[in-house]
């Protein structure tokens, strides 16, 4: 049987790595690196510098593919994105067919939580359903830039017994901005909510070299965000972020 | 300047340990156990595993002390919790004053995310408040159970695109159960739901050797897990469960 590890690598600190993730690292003897084109060679190279931190043994393989880029002309979202799972359930295949020898363990190091926002557990689902030849997976949690942001700003993510939402820039709405986290957001979707009384906590590359950290009531520093955020996103020809929104309390002590 | 880490220790697997929570543990030379009573020595247990494993030179000091207990008896559920952080501040701050000598580091062990449904940053703030002597802190975070719950399920938090909400059982309601997360409940509330087609993915103890998962559509498991978690509880005298609820959908593929 073929194994697959899907290894939770953190939000950009090499130290985010979990031991079991370190464990997982020295079982795989092949990794799989998908390569979203230039603007995202930093993310490739990171993962290949953690590999040689990490792996004790030498001779591990990495495979590098280009990663088949989302057609966001589509008219449905939901549409592009399962034709972009079809294309990368195809990709996935092949690596597993062609790629692995019987019996061998082969690694995706994905960014942050492998169970947050990324598509890998689901597109091997469809792989399976697809028709490959068998093989098993096993998921390694790894620090979510969520938790990284929170961790650098010294806030809970949740007020005092309170629900928090995580979700996309695309899907932020006026109704649930108590405790909300905010990914993938490319439009700066918190520009919209200026009036609400919030407080912000925004973060980009956070754990990294090139970290930024900006915090403070939402009309005070959301201009300053959207400059910092454009700036950065030019320089390195990409930008990951993430914020928390929060309704902003009377101070009870 | 004295200094306090808060240490995020994963959800009960000793390997959730992140290379960040490892070096955090070897800066500090004191540790401050919490002991919540008698039932729950086996998670003061654990910390010193973690501390031993981990820790690489000798000669650091445990101060163990007993929680406060939160007053369930309070009318008012925010007026109980800000009573209990007062007590815990004053007894952070003892802590802080009286165990800790002029510039040294200190840590607590947390379960899961120190962001997440864990009070102690928030008591720091209030100790800070309290007009505490001057300490700096710093928070390293770490695998919730959130996380280790969708790992070890090998299923991913949110649907394509969507929210996801973490809540407590107490404030679980009908109306966002498309992708929820729940935490410390002590009451099975997901048993009010059997009526609206979801899937629940369940844990207990995870990461441990007492591990107890149980999936399924919510209606055919719904008293198999009541029945295994109250059978675990007396076994073991308190139990640490989460679970995921999740609007079952139409197969697309």
């Amino acid at each position: 049987m073929k194994t697959l590890l899907l290894i939770g690598i953190g939000a950009g600190d090499p130290e985010h790595l979990t031991v079991q993730a370190i464990n997982a690292l020295n079982r795989a003897s092949v990794f799989f690196v998908l390569d979203k084109g230039q603007t995202t060679d930093d993310l490739v190279r990171l993962r290949l510098e953690i590999c040689e931190r990490y792996i004790r043994e030498p001779g591990y393989r990495v495979v590098q593919v280009s990663d088949p880029q989302r057609d966001s002309t589509t008219l449905s979202y939901i549409q592009g994105v399962e034709d972009w799972h079809e294309q990368r359930a195809d990709l996935f295949t092949r690596l597993i067919e062609h790629e692995m020898a019987d019996g061998e363990c082969a690694a995706f190091l994905l960014w942050g939580e492998p169970g947050l926002y990324d598509s890998t557990l689901r597109i091997l689902e469809r792989v399976r359903a697809n028709g490959c030849s068998p093989f098993d997976y096993e998921v390694i949690p790894g620090i979510s830039s969520v938790q990284a942001l929170a961790a650098r700003h010294r806030v809970p993510l949740n007020g005092i017994g309170q629900p928090i939402r995580i979700t996309t820039g695309r899907r932020l709405v006026a109704d649930d901005l108590d405790n909300v986290v905010v990914m993938l957001d490319a439009h700066c979707a918190f520009q919209a909510f200026v009036q609400e009384n919030l407080d912000i906590y925004w973060g980009a590359y956070i754990g990294t070299a090139d970290e930024l950290l900006i915090a403070g009531k939402l009309e005070d520093v959301c201009e300053q965000i959207k400059q910092v955020r454009e700036a950065a996103r030019q320089r390195k020809g990409w930008i990951m972020d993430t914020y928390l929104l929060r309704r902003r309390e009377e101070k009870s002590h």
